[in-house]
């Protein structure tokens, strides 16, 4: 636990939440600033800041709970799909410390947002962009 | 497989792409209108339409591959962070119907977008929405 973790606190029942899931490894509540009604945070109950320091179990069970939270959450709130979403970083809009999945349902012709500009590749880019993922593969099985 | 699936093809080696990992189950590869340089799709290689029909080892299998994904994605692109997204249904933004997750390098003050709006709860409106889910759980259950 980190003691200053709005999450940790809502796990350990220390700042009120609206809860849906729980189990001995995972917690899962609504957010209270959500991008659509129903929008709900899957948290592992032990301290990890970020996706990157997630151990495997944890990434199987987290995942494995957020499918079905997200089919109970669509039928409760009668939406027509949902996102899930991980921000990874500050850069990437992570503003909790704590790793948190997002299951975000979506509604035909909703105004949530949650779409992206296009960029493109030179020509032969992707390739080069390709080459350094394969050789950090490598750095990273080192 | 399903023959007219553009990501069946990219699997069967039937359609190019540019793929950085590959196992007996999952494929990735660089998307190619990208949100940002590296942003890399993690397919099963068995074709599912959705997250909802992903069963349960691949779930497992690929949230671990696009965790080693993604940390040499921002390696190899020297990014600042990165988002997970998965859309589920049209209403979400799903645009090829086999089940794939987004990886997208995000680097400081960039313009990927990928943010939503917030809605607001009516007093009281947020237990209800829980008391929904959890009716929902029990059906899932049944």
């Amino acid at each position: 636990m980190s003691n200053d973790c709005v999450f940790c606190k809502i796990v350990a029942n220390d700042l009120p939440a609206t809860k849906v899931f729980e189990n001995k490894d995972i917690v899962a509540f609504l957010d209270i600033n959500p991008a659509s009604k129903g929008h709900t945070l899957i948290v592992p109950k032990q301290h990890f800041k970020d996706f990157n320091e997630l151990p495997s179990d944890l990434i199987e069970k987290i995942f494995k709970a957020s499918k079905k939270v997200a089919k109970a959450t669509v039928d409760a709130v009668k939406a027509d799909g949902y996102n899930i979403h991980v921000s990874n970083g500050k850069a990437a809009g992570q503003e909790v410390f704590h790793l948190h999945v997002h299951i975000i349902p979506r509604f035909k012709k909703d105004k949530v947002g949650l779409k992206w500009t296009h960029v493109e590749y030179a020509k032969d880019e992707i390739k080069g962009v390709a080459n350094n993922i394969l050789k950090a593969f490598e750095k990273l099985l080192n």
